[in-house]
């Protein structure tokens, strides 16, 4: 499918890119610069690749590039590896957000490069380049954005490579982009965090009885506030904007709540816990979800 | 184990009891009481019990009874049981609130009966007697409560019967009870509706969109938000000044991470999302989660 990919940072997404390109022998070539010295030399052991310690080198020559860091690196790493891409590369990510840094390349006028944002819609609590899996990706979504939105032979062709990898293909505007993933993935990890925070910070009393009993509900919460740090910082300074309206919505929808509970309004109580049994419906039928109890833990 | 014992509502709860007193033969005879009429048929085209339409019928003689309905009900069914309860019979229930229920029953004076509450800690999204099964209480916690806190006879026999349901045995004051629980379960479950309702009440321009992301992270809060609304309309009005309480440190912490977005505080951000990790650990080894990716969903 390519000569030569290069995947700089190979963490959980990047390293299970890696692991399938690798297995389905999509490129003939697979360049990996990773900042972390631990990570390359962990890839050095196990794949049979070119690790860079030159981020501007691992990038000579490659026909599709992957950012797969943080959003707060890309500025650094795209004025880095700007004058060594190859005419017509695709240059692509996986991040989270998309505004922002559309607006950052954007600025950087980067001649004949073929930018085409990706964002594959799947993950686990866990990172580093030995948590990554050829599973990762199946039968999950990849949103692919681009300035014009146009069906290029280079959007084919990435779509083409995210099916390979596992995923549906799906585009979306940058703008649409982070307004929904705020909803169905932001504003659910701000309050996650928000949730461990209040019964981290609880009397030390009962700390064995919250843990003991955590499968009641707050189990759930805890995977999703295990996720990397660095990862969701820089996500919620990049879609800030849409972030703290979506905020705003849930904490009106929580004092509604907290007046009924006040006011022992069984009626309203009973409402709002009824109008809300859909929506998992509609997950189920879409087949985003299954409908085993207990997500079908053993 | 018994000789008769009565099951007065057969929902999820009651009927996963029912199906594993049934199979285990821990009782000679099994009465049951539901006021569905639909669920009565349910029972008794599927299991050899006496099904009763009569609710202060169905204790006569019975060595243990069991409530396992919404908490709204429980002085009505207690006032109409209250003069065909045997000597030196155990009441117990199945209720997620305990101080509002320990007062009801204080305030009726029963005599020659043994109060003793219980708590299994497991559940699903589906409520009715056709969505309990035999596993529902495996490696489950069961927390008993008593007036006096002592081992009694009676204790240790009831301790017994859960052990044999599957659950381990804990015991904790109503009070202990209500307030962990309101951290563990009634804060999550507060939660997770405020997020659906947030979302849902959203543009319907998006809606398609919604359903198909939910993967990243807005799904897992679905199942929680689409438990039975009776029984949780309940547990909100027993235990409404610990939920209350907690849901006030919860706003606290969320607009403490509403600060550090609105002012892009990275190092702030990174902290809060830092300190959240150790909890899942913790919950992991205690051996009430696995640590496969995604819950090990298939």
């Amino acid at each position: 499918m390519f000569n030569k990919i290069t995947i700089i940072g190979c963490g959980l997404i990047g390293s299970s890119i890696l692991r399938i390109v690798d297995k389905k022998k999509l490129s003939k070539q697979i360049n990996i610069f990773d900042k972390s010295k631990e990570a390359s030399v962990f890839i050095k052991n196990n794949f049979s690749v070119e690790v860079f310690n030159d981020l501007s080198e691992s990038v000579i020559g490659s026909d599709l590039i992957i950012i797969a860091s943080p959003l707060s690196s890309y500025k650094e790493i795209l004025l880095s590896i700007k004058s060594n891409l190859k005419e017509n590369v695709i240059l692509t990510d996986t991040g989270s957000a998309k505004k922002e840094v559309n607006k950052i390349i954007s600025n950087l006028n980067l001649d004949k490069v073929h930018w085409i944002s990706s964002h594959p819609i799947a993950g686990t609590e866990f990172s580093g380049p030995e948590s990554g899996f050829v599973e990762l990706f199946k039968d999950r979504w990849c949103i692919l954005s681009s300035e014009d939105g146009k069906e290029t032979q280079q959007f084919s062709l990435l779509k083409k490579f995210w099916e390979a990898l596992g995923t549906k293909v799906k585009f979306m505007s940058f703008e649409d982009h982070d307004y929904v993933l705020s909803l169905t993935s932001h504003l659910p990890h701000a309050i996650a965090y928000s949730i461990i925070r209040t019964v981290i910070k609880n009397d030390d009393k009962f700390k064995d009885e919250i843990i003991q009993y955590s499968a009641s509900g707050l189990r759930d919460f805890t995977r999703i506030a295990a996720s990397d740090p660095i990862m969701w910082r820089d996500i919620f300074i990049d879609n800030s904007e849409n972030i703290l309206k979506v905020l705003d919505n849930f904490s009106e929808n929580l004092e509604e709540i907290k007046k009924a509970i006040q006011s022992k309004n069984s009626k309203k109580l009973n409402n709002i816990f009824s109008s809300t049994r859909k929506l998992r419906k509609d997950i189920i039928k879409a087949g985003q979800e299954t409908d085993k109890p207990n997500f079908g833990r053993k």
